[in-house]
């Protein structure tokens, strides 16, 4: 028998070094049902009605017995993202199109560069894949993306660059021309421009497309469209791209419930218009409200807010939680930070109100 | 720049080696819902009403916007399978169980032992991973499992071992002192039996998960339970194993609506014992045809069964098809066969009477 390379428990079977080396396993968070949720940066209202309408309109017995079919979907979906339905792989969240990406491109001890704090799904799946990861930190004036910083980590042995635009929990963005600028100088590696946030900020690197086959750029039902719990995300590049992230990918792995709502939720483009503009109007309001308290916080392109709590960061999420309002604490990445979701207005004025209590 | 090590056309980011010599991505069949699908092991009646009443009561636009809690599924699902519920993962369709399983233990270059002809996505998620799969043939004779031949090629390098029984696509299965064998010899690998096929055999390794921390069981809501749509699937091992494999999963793989979909399916048993009784029914009344008709086949384990049609197993299969009637061709894997779905009697009737018509 091969030797045990670690301290493992008699009995537990050895995982790869990869895996000892993960941070632990952390479980998703439960009970969140009867609170408001301004912690995972949702859709604080819910799914357009007519997702909900369409699926208990095409839900059958028989039906959920039969393996997934796309081509509905893709052709819709395809049509509403004005690309190509070989353009885009459909994937099980976000999360599966960063798994699908490093599966395709990125070999063990191969380099990855991410920025910090961003997307933990970014090194998680980098590290499954046993990458090296570098990190490049964000600037400390301001949270915002460091341009130089990141050209500079870039070279021919870089594989994956993996970035959020905007980047969530900074919050902050960065323009079109910072992305071409780094697709220019990472040719040997595939730049994934993560947009879950896209719809609060309108910039998206979709167009570049055509230009750059070293580009791929991820888009979600998770975020906007209020469909988290139903696991839908887009993988976007070059068709000689998307037939190897095909190869790498189970195909099945989206589920059909989540191929229907998509197809409904973008029908109903003027519930997301709407939505948006509450939660904009709402961000401003939170700023406002912010100002009023001497609060500090950072700018957000997102339907999120970073805020300054100090050395209560920890306590005021908890005292929030107690209340009935749940929002993210973000100090183990950027000090005494915590994050809150930008729901309505009167979601906020709710989260404010409970704040003011505990300050 | 990195030298490329192909010819890909100019323009393509190059994958890695891995997946540039795995066969080219086959898109899932489309198109299937108004024929009589005897090709994929589904449920060909459909999921309990009682899994489309649940779903459909406890659907809301809110619900759908939260990102997937797991507690009560798991509670539930615990006391259904007689486990703990840290002696399990939720995963995306027995797909994601094999992945995660394959990511936990398996590093590239690893040996992993499957059998042939077997399940694809074992080989498949092995080659991601970038490991060498060695194969082992079922057994000419009644595609026998070949014992001896597998406990042979097991060494202490192998680090996993993946079988499914009952087997697809031969039908065989093995005995749970067989699996015995196999987990005493494999002491440093990750042995996975893949029981999607139990409800139809009744041969489990489940009550073994106690005394070998190197057993995996993988089963399904997709084929008996009539969910393939909604993809789910568990992932039993102990509990020292499973906190190892939840590192190396996606906290949110699993979509909401598959959760609540199981919860209400475990309810109905019912349903699933009347399920499996017609399905028996159905493998003698197809049994006894093929006798009938001189035609050879292979008795089998699970709720399908690969039989001979030489030369003409692909004509066969496209011509079933023009008639309404669907079936797999697996001539590319045992010489002449053809694999056919065992739904209900009536459903049996009517795939003989177009089988007759054109024998």
């Amino acid at each position: 028998m091969a030797k045990r390379r670690t301290n493992l428990p008699p009995g537990v079977l050895e995982p790869r070094e990869a895996v000892l080396r993960m941070a632990p396993y952390s479980p998703p968070t439960s009970g969140r049902a009867d609170k408001l949720r301004l912690d995972f940066n949702e859709n604080t209202v819910g799914a357009s009605p007519a997702v909900i309408d369409f699926l208990k309109e095409q839900l059958s017995s028989a039906g959920l017995a039969v393996y997934p079919e796309y081509s509905a979907a893709k052709r819709d979906l395809a049509a509403f993202f004005n690309v190509d339905a070989d353009e885009f792989v459909m994937t099980n969240g976000t999360d599966e199109a960063i798994q699908v990406l490093i599966n395709t491109y990125v070999d063990d001890n191969d380099e990855v560069i991410v920025l910090a704090p961003s997307y933990a799904m970014y090194r998680f799946y980098a590290e499954v894949a046993g990458a090296r990861v570098r990190e490049i930190p964000y600037l400390p004036e301001k949270l915002a993306f460091p341009v130089d910083e990141l050209l500079g980590a870039i070279n021919e042995n870089t594989r994956a660059v993996l970035i959020a635009n905007p980047n969530n929990p900074t919050g902050t963005g960065t323009t079109r021309a910072v992305i071409e600028s780094i697709l220019d100088r990472a040719t040997n590696a595939a730049v994934l421009v993560d947009e879950a946030y896209y719809e609060f900020c309108g910039v998206t690197a979709l167009p570049l497309l055509n230009d750059y086959p070293n580009l791929f750029v991820s888009r979600t039902f998770s975020k906007v469209y209020g469909m988290a719990a139903m696991r839908l995300g887009c993988l976007f590049s070059q068709s000689g791209n998307t037939e190897f992230l095909h190869k790498a990918q189970s195909p099945y792995s989206v589920n059909s419930i989540a191929a229907l709502a998509a197809r409904a939720a973008i029908r109903d483009t003027a519930y997301i218009r709407k939505y948006v503009t509450e939660v904009l109007a709402a961000r401003e309001l939170l700023y406002f409200e912010f100002e009023q308290m001497g609060i500090e916080y950072y700018p957000s392109q997102a339907n999120f807010v970073l805020f300054r709590a100090g050395d209560r960061a920890i306590p005021i999420r908890d005292e929030l939680r107690r209340r009935g309002v749940l929002v993210r604490d973000r100090s183990y990445e950027i000090a005494g930070c915590v994050r809150v979701t930008c729901g309505t207005r009167d979601q906020i004025r709710r989260f404010i109100e409970e704040l003011k209590s505990i300050w």
